[in-house]
């Protein structure tokens, strides 16, 4: 095992995986929750450094469980990559009662859960570094984004309270507001087929960045960046 | 009957009464929806053009079947004036997960209820107007913001995505982020006791302002203005 | 002679005159500063409630001069509208250094030396107002900005730092983020000739949310609103 | 010689110093502008790779000149460091005119020129950074920044104006919101004597960011981001 422990809330294809790859080169044992309990591609069934885990993040109980389910199997959680997210667009005719709720129990709920879980147990520690996938509707809301900026924006002001209170212990919360269309399978297929590679950012980029932040040191931390590809228009 | 219809959702005692005063006196027919159902102290029972209705604004069925009572009662809702709010304070270990939950029922998803329902109609009409009693948490987290901030500005975000959706349609959306203590029996004795008159915002003040900008000509319409008394801090 | 004074620095067609008017017929006397030393149409010479004084509102002695002529001529000033602005819009290699410096020199530098003749005086009086033709453009810098988003941002912190300055002594500062073209026949001719009528801003309609800030009661003072047509994509 | 020339503009003791020596450690020649001509301390006059420049940042012509020496020296100019500031405090009392001006004419008018000489240069080869000293009060005014906010402001809106206008081309710019007291002789001794390590800023740790945004990849850049210590009431 590692010296450090990295959970992915919201692990998958795309910049969870990034995520995983980035953390693990830099010697953290993962523990990845998702809806579907996938694992890394290629990690071997006897590298106990990886670790996969079936949850909800939309729902605390489930959540909270599988983190307790990584603490006893890996040890203290040192990191915690929030990525959990429903990206749900659409108009206000297009999104029901339900989907305006699940966006936000995903993104806003499944982020408090994980804060009264590991927040005062990384306060005690006096660390921990908590990393949340953020977006620019977290800003401001748009035509599109009925569900979807509710559901960011409050789970950015959630970090950054949770910042102001959790910083003065030693724990760092980081709000990436990722800007632009992410490079997966899908959304390459499905999103924007036509575009050039230069339209997309890179999940490994992404991971980079928050690799560093997760290694500022503690009298320069960063709240809250935002990330882009060269070419957006913005 | 008056000839134009404003509900006040969250009526109550301080902000909620002022609202009403200011658009009765404009002339305006009162649906007013709270929790335990009051009317306006003095107004007469027999003066049908103002209306109490029970309901919780934290449950969509519940506000939706009010306001459908208002439009029967009262007819077409020209104004919306969303003033409910829960307004927990507490820090991460102050706020359990229900009271965060609860907080954002009222704020947020009670008004994306009230766009569901009414945002339709006045779009067809192509006139109406969405006031907000909006408050600074909307734009950033704080130690005491834990529950309020994320409701606040899910509320925000959703007005935002509402004003561009329903603006170019004639529906005019306003977000007030009220900065500061309003003056109230409540505030004076238990927030804020030792503080001179100086320091609230005066209730009926921030009802103009909301008049004001529910007559603003649809050329140049207010999105989001601060109010805050001449001596605040910020 | 009317019993409070309205300057208006930046006088001209189009928002200037609207300005005038509206304050006029609110009983205010006017005085109008403008590099033509133009007065408002069809005001009678022999009306001596209405002055134009000639000056270059990037010209701190300038502008300082003709602010004490009104003050001699009509009397202490009650309210300043500050709408000076070059408008130069380009991209960097479009915009000369004396270009980018004329637009700090009206935007900026102008109100700067409007509060530190006005600033105290009200302070000292306990009254006052000054309101501010500002722009999206003060919030974000943009491709064709390169010069105006620098000019208006630092006219937007110069305001938001006075407010919190002379706020507490009195004086009311609001920041209008006018965000949209404005109706004026050079807007109409040059910039948007195919453009209907919902595409504009009404300038009456500009005036008249400014006269109402400047009627605000100073327990609910309003610092920055924004104001767009209905139809506007933002 | 180096591969990459890193060019600091505003060196000098604290924050200059700290991202020369970074600069330096990651292979960079230094090319250091400052009103003194200041080198970098230890730097042996043989070291070629070393070079001081004397020159004013608020002067464009003195700054050009210095920068054409520094590409004449060491060749073309990769990363770019804005570090020039004159940090002038006070209330609108305390302010002149001339300091208001030369705090805008080093923050936002020394950048302005920068880019004029630079940001076609980088654009014709594709690649460069501009990393910009910022501050928080590049986004708000407040009493004691009457002079500083405005600068800050233009310096970050034509920040934001050049990122949009260069990104495509290639060109990164990034602004640092410092918010807090970076660690110095001077801050120690007369602005925060009584503090403790854990309310300053390192020096090296806003640098070693820095480091990090001038190797970003191009598909993932941030334009801006916060630093401050991780106790800082924010």
């Amino acid at each position: 095992m590692g010296e450090k422990v990295c959970v992915i809330i919201g692990f998958g294809p795309g910049l969870g995986t990034a995520y995983a790859e980035i953390f693990k080169e830099a010697g953290y044992d993962l523990g990845l929750l998702s809806r579907s309990g996938a694992s890394l591609d290629g990690a071997e069934p006897t590298d106990t450094s990886v670790r996969a885990y079936k949850c909800d993040a939309g729902d605390p109980n489930s959540l909270k469980g599988a983190l307790a389910s990584v603490q006893s199997d890996l040890g203290e959680i040192d990191v915690v990559i929030f990525n959990a997210d429903l990206a749900q667009f659409g108009a206000l005719e297009d999104v029901s009662e339900l989907q305006f709720e699940q966006s936000w129990r995903v993104g806003a709920l499944g982020l408090f859960a994980t804060a009264k879980l590991l927040g005062p147990q990384m306060s005690e520690r006096g660390s921990g570094v908590i990393i949340i996938s953020g977006a620019t509707a977290a800003l401001r809301g748009n035509v599109w984004t009925t569900a979807f900026a509710p559901s960011k924006s409050a789970q950015r002001t959630l970090a950054n309270s949770l910042a102001k209170q959790l910083g003065p212990k030693g724990v760092h919360i980081v709000y990436l507001v990722i800007d632009g269309v992410i490079d997966t399978k899908d959304t390459r297929t499905n999103f924007a087929p036509n575009e050039s590679d230069d339209f997309f950012i890179k999940p490994a980029c992404i991971a980079e960045t928050a690799l560093m932040l997760a290694n500022q040191d503690k009298s320069a931390w960063t709240f809250e960046l935002d990330i882009r590809p060269f070419g957006e228009k913005w």
